[in-house]
Parts: structure tokens; C-alpha cells; sequence
């Protein structure tokens, strides 16, 4: 009866051929099936969660992850307002990016289209579940889940829920698949034939194990060590002001800066200003000797301008001006998101040319690094990758696209011989 | 005084930094040295050349390899002539491709930046060199180039030649990288924190063994299995003029179609025409047992439907209908470039949607599938992955983005009080 993992994700790209022609009423009408499924199945999905939470409060799990892994009523209703704001969103698929006329009567279209089948492996929040079912199946994904360990009777739950409630609507079986073991993951690693793209989320040390242990191209991000650079050219109440937020508006997250650099110009007067702000919220600070040496701080090893704290500590570099920053940026950043702080016009240019990152920000906190805050309305992660998608990945970053050609006969021998000169003509891509 | 093969890439890294920043100015006046530098050095050129052909010479290498490996004068002014175009194409870099305004003040900009460092392996025309080197040049990035053995003269003579040149515009050294030997292509396999985008260019075996081999995204095609599907909504005699195209315009390229499905309540009208048109140019037909019941060709086994022939021999099968035909496609195919000949909407819109590969197209010959005939001006190869670039890949497939946010000081902890409220309003990309 048990279906190994190879014959699932065989299931899921004969399922991801009918998703792909499926259209937006179809899929739309099985986010609904979706929503609709979750709120008669309540009374169910919070009884199975609370085996979970038993099983979790026996092994001694801490408050947080407890509060994580928790579904309660209030996170339903949370589940099936985000289902209808993702049912608002538009098609992400068979859209036209490019049109042009090769020769008269030859047309090229270059339209999006699903990926195919996902892999995505996600931490022990259960509604991490419905999120990435629910983008999958809009973006013409078929998709293989596998949840955190201590969510198995929850994710059990509400995969089967929202399986039953989404082939009901005449999706074909297999447009999702539920993994149970890590060693349902390793499988996967090699199933390159049935899976195009693994998106990992979990701790570092995870992700880069996905990424070393596979040929299937990895979408996501093992580390998040993100700067904040204030430059001579700094406004200092902004310089302040940011450097605060972007340390400590969130600590356990991917675009925290962990390393603020500062121009040896203005370190005097900066330095000073923003410890006081930065240790009033509880932050440790380590320096090289520089900034020791103004703000008397503990001082930070090498091996410090390499770590993601994760936590309220922050390691400050005085540097000689912007190439410096760069450069440190390039090479002990994770390419994630970075930030100067700067009014000065060659400072900025500079930066942003040179530094290496999926985001590049001016005068802004490196929390707004996610895809809510860019407008995406649903993320998937975030990709320290420089191929396919980077940074925040939201529904376009699940699609790629097929070039159509649609024509009357024309033959290449005929573009030799004159017949169907190239015109190579762009064409308005609403015409499709 | 040799370096290896990981302080080439470290190179071509560091080097990579600055060419992300040289201004388009800079990338084709570089572009035209490479030009004058090759017009300057023809005599030298073709002496190296013809110590390379001695040598193939000696080594009883083929008329048709021969002729691929010899840099004759003709061969130069026409490497000057792509470089001219090369500087005529618009520049793929700094290019708006997405502008949001997050909150009023802080505005978001999806920009086209270079990938940084790529590996490119080629076969043995020397040619190839200067087309790959000059496309990486254009789009910013930094390459390793690896040619034909045969032709290892000709390349480190080509390659002595531009990289002079173009460093003397002020490109930093480092920006190309000539590797020597298979081995040197090995130890670039591991260099993923180096290397960003491995391009194969060869024999299926060779592409094959480089996938398999690395964790670095690997472009292009091992396989070129195309199809054409004659529907039984054709246009007689359109179908036939296109399938002896498909089939017969060249024989050893991967857009070639090798397997012809024909619909069969028209096979016994379709076949007689096409095998008499296809037989008429040499084409060996083999086909299914339909197939040799109406035309008495020879039999084709299971393994013929997965064979690339790259020969004047073609694989015909009768199927029930568009369905059929997609699912053999997706089954057997390569993801390249596949064809229906019908005037059936619904056939062709289900083909359309359900072969799943880079090129789908309608009534026109699958040899259209090539970068110069989609009018992007120069191609580095056809990719048959599904991420990053599909189909052929140009100038904008050497590229990537990065977010550039441009803000006046804003927090995220100001959107959550209030201060900066989302809007989330679209730009015009011209604004940038």
C-alpha cells in the first residue's frame, strides 16, 4: 500500500502534465476546495495537532517551537484568510513575456509555465504545510512535502484533508505527495528524472547538507549574514536609526544585519550614538580595534565577521571608505541583503555595482528583505542563488517559461531561399 | 609561474567584481579592441593555426573536423564582423526589469547584473573562443574557457591575442582564463564557490558527465530528441514540405527532428507523400508496425523512439491522437524543441499546454529553434533545463538581477507602527 518516494514523485510529473494545462478557475476553484476543507475539518485537525503537542511537551520542547507547532482555531482562520488572499493574486502562469515576429506569419512567444514537480522540505510549523501546497497548486506545481518530525500527526491531518478536498475539484491524484522520514528526503536527493527544483528550509547546517547531496538545482539560502555599512556620507540620526532596526527588529531571521562596517570618518561621531541606542535594546557588541578603541567594546575575532548570531549580538568593522566595505561584504557576506547608509552619490553607485547580493539597499533597514514587505503577496524563501530566482521568491519564482512558436508552414530552408525573410519585429506581448 | 586551476577562478572572481561595474562604454570598447586586435594579428593567428592542422593532419582527423578546426583569413574578418554586431546589441546589463513603490520614499528595482564567473567547455572550433570570450565580455562576466584538444594552438594564440588587448582598455587581468588540459576541466567541477554557471558544449557523453559530476547549475542539452507531430487536422502538403525540413535541413544539429508521430486517420493519406519526399533526399525511414503496414519501411524497435540519430534516418509512429502523441514526447523526448501540424485549436492548445518542453511549436519546422533565429543576435547554447534559461540562450540568459531599494531612512518597525504604510504601488521601469 505504501508508495515508496521514487513512485510518488513518479505520481507527481504524471500529475504535473494535467496541472500545467489546468486553468485559473480550475486552480482557483481547488484553493477554495482548500479553505473549505479546513474550516469543516477543525474539530479533526486541532485533535490530531494535539496529539502532536503532547508528544512535544513529553520530549520537553521549548515555549517557542511549542507555540510554533501549535494549530489552534485562531491559525485556521489565519490559513484560510491567506488561501483567499492567494486566490486574489493574479495567474502567475500563461503570461507573455516576450512576442516577436520572426518572419511574417511566424510568431515567438515567450510564456510562463509551471516548473513542474517540487520538493520542499519545511520546518515544524504545521501551516508551513497549507502555505506551500497552496502556492504550488497556483503556480501549476505538483509538489512533495516533507514537515518537521514533531508535526507528523498534524501534517498527516491536514494532508489528507486538503487532498481529498482538492481532487474533488478534478485535480489529478498525485498533485501532491506527503514525505515521512528523513530518509524519504535522502530519497529525493537522487530523483533528478521526477524532480526539478528542492526548496530546503531549516538550519544551515540542513540546507547545505540538500545542497551538497544532490544534482536537482536548490532554491534557498543556507546562511543569512547580512551588513549594514554607514558611510562618511551618512546622515547620523538615519545611521542610528537603521543600524537599531535592521540589528533588532527581529534576531532569529536571515536579514538581521550581524556585521555594521563604518567609514573611519565618521566612526567618531557614529560609534558612540549607536551603542548607546544598540546596548539600550540589550545588544552585545564586538569590534575590531578600532572601534574598541571609541566605544570600548568587547573585541571580535575574525572568525566573528563569518558568523550569523541569530541573536542580539552585533560585530562592528572600521573601514577606510566604501571599497573596504565592499569588498568585506563580498567576501564574508552570504549575498543576501546588504545596506549602505550614505547621501553621497558616488558612494551609492559604487555599492551598488559592487557588491555582490541579492538585495543591494540605500538608506533602509535589511529587514525589508521579504517577499510580504516587496508586494509579492505570498513567498516561498528566500534564494542566496544567482541563478533563477534570487532574493525574496514568491509565484513567479515557481515558474519558468516555454518559447511557442506558432506559424503557417514555415520552413527553415525557406528563410535560406528567400521565401521567409527574418524581420525580427517585437511584437506587443498583449497580443498572445 | 602556471596557476591552477582554482587560483584562475579565484581570479576570474575577483576580477568579476569590477566587470559587474564596467559601464557599457567600457564592455564594447573592449569588444572593439578585440576586433582591431584580431585584424592586427592575422598572420600570427594562421601560423598557429596551421601547426594545429599539421598536427589533425598527422592524426587522420575527418574532412568535416578538419574543416571546423582551421582559422583561415575569410574565418577572421567574419569573427570581426560578429564583434561589431556584438557592439551594436543593446547592452543586457542595468536593464529595469520590475519598480515598486514599498511605502512613499522607499522605492524597489528589479536590475539585469551579470552571474559573475562562468566555465565554458566548447568543442574544437577555434572560432568558438572568440564568440563565447566576447559574449561574457558583453554581458560582465568573467569566464574560464576551455577548448578542443586539437586546437590548443590556435586557442592559447587567440587567447594570448585578446586578453592583451582587452586588458589594455582596463579590464582587470583575470577577467578570462584559458584552462589546458581535461583535467583542468575536472578540478573546475568542485569549484562551486567560485564558479557560477557551467555551459558543456559537446557530445551527449561529454554534457552527461559534466552533470552528473558537479554541483555548480550546468546549461545546455545533452540530447536534442525532437518530434513532429502531424495531426489529423494537418494541411497535407504543408505537413510534408515542414517535416522534410524538420528532418532534412541538417542532420548533425540537436533541433533535427528524429522521430515523426502521425495521426492515424490521416497516416494513410500522410505517409505515402512523406516517406516518397524524405526518401527522395536519402532519409532511412524506420517505423512501428502501422507504419511499415502502409509505407513496407523497416522496423523501429522501443529503443529507436529514445535515439538521437543526428543522420539522415527517421523513426515514424502512428498514434490515436494529440494525446498519445504528447504523453510518447514527454516520455521519450529531450525537453528541446517539439512541433504539431494541425489546424485543430483544441489539438494544438492541448499540445501547447502538455509538451513540456523549452520549444513548442505550431506548424513550422523544429530547426527554428536557435538564438539567431529567434533574433537574439548571438547564442551561447540551447538550454533543456527548466530553470534559470530555457530554449536558446542569449546575451540575457548570461544574466541575472539583483534588488537595488532605494530609501530615505525608512524601518521596518515604522511600517509596523504606522509610519511607513505599504502601498505597494508598480513603477514605471523607465525610472530607474
Amino acid at each position: 500500500m505504501e508508495r515508496t518516494v521514487a513512485q510518488t514523485a513518479r505520481m507527481a510529473r504524471e500529475a504535473s502534465r494535467e496541472l500545467s494545462a489546468a486553468t485559473i478557475e480550475q486552480r482557483n476553484r481547488a484553493l477554495d476546495a482548500m479553505a473549505a476543507a479546513l474550516n469543516k475539518n477543525r474539530a479533526y485537525l486541532v485533535a490530531e495537532n494535539q496529539l502532536d503537542l503532547e508528544a512535544a511537551r513529553a520530549d520537553q520542547l521549548d515555549a517557542p517551537l511549542m507555540s510554533r507547532l501549535e494549530l489552534n482555531d485562531k491559525k485556521i482562520s489565519q490559513l484560510i484568510d491567506g488561501l483567499q488572499a492567494l486566490i486574489r493574486l493574479p495567474d502567475p502562469l500563461n503570461r507573455t513575456l516576450m512576442a516577436r515576429e520572426l518572419t511574417p506569419g511566424l510568431d515567438l512567444y515567450r510564456v510562463s509555465c509551471p516548473i513542474g514537480v517540487l520538493g520542499i522540505v519545511f520546518e515544524s510549523r504545521p501551516d508551513a504545510l497549507v502555505q506551500i501546497a497552496s502556492l504550488a497548486l497556483k503556480s501549476g506545481n505538483a509538489v512533495l512535502l516533507k514537515g518537521g518530525r514533531e508535526a507528523a500527526k498534524t501534517n498527516a491531518a491536514l494532508f489528507k484533508v486538503l487532498d481529498r478536498a482538492v481532487r474533488e475539484t478534478g485535480i489529478p491524484e498525485g498533485w501532491a505527495g506527503l514525505l515521512q522520514t528523513r530518509e524519504d528526503v535522502n530519497a529525493m536527493l537522487s530523483l533528478e528524472q521526477d524532480i526539478d527544483l528542492l526548496i530546503p528550509r531549516g538550519s544551515n547546517a540542513f540546507v547545505r547538507y540538500i545542497m551538497e547531496h544532490t544534482h536537482i538545482l536548490v532554491m534557498g539560502h543556507a546562511d543569512g549574514l547580512c551588513h549594514t555599512y554607514v558611510d562618511a556620507g551618512a546622515d547620523l540620526d538615519m545611521a542610528v536609526s537603521v543600524t537599531v532596526d535592521a540589528k533588532t527588529q527581529a534576531y532569529a531571521v536571515c536579514n538581521a544585519t550581524e556585521t555594521l562596517l563604518v567609514h573611519r570618518d565618521i566612526a567618531e561621531k557614529f560609534l558612540p550614538a549607536a551603542a548607546e541606542a544598540l546596548q539600550a535594546k540589550g545588544v552585545r557588541l564586538l569590534g575590531d580595534e578600532a572601534a574598541q578603541r571609541i566605544i570600548g567594546c568587547e573585541p571580535a575575532s575574525d572568525e566573528d565577521w563569518a558568523t550569523e548570531y541569530l541573536a542580539p549580538v552585533l560585530s562592528i568593522k572600521v573601514v577606510s571608505g566604501v571599497e573596504e566595505a565592499s569588498a568585506h561584504i563580498n567576501r564574508y557576506g552570504s549575498h543576501h541583503t546588504d545596506a549602505i547608509i550614505t547621501n553621497d552619490e558616488l558612494a551609492k553607485q559604487y555599492f551598488i555595482s559592487h557588491v555582490d547580493s541579492a538585495g543591494v539597499y540605500v538608506n533602509c533597514s535589511t529587514r525589508f528583505a521579504d517577499g510580504y514587505r516587496y508586494g509579492f503577496g505570498a513567498e516561498v524563501g528566500i534564494s542566496t542563488s544567482r541563478l533563477h530566482a534570487r532574493g525574496p521568491v514568491g509565484l513567479e519564482g515557481l515558474c519558468t517559461y516555454k518559447y511557442i512558436l506558432l506559424g503557417s508552414g514555415q520552413t527553415v530552408a525557406g528563410t535560406l531561399d528567400g521565401t521567409y525573410p527574418f524581420t525580427h519585429r517585437d511584437l506587443d506581448c498583449g497580443k498572445a
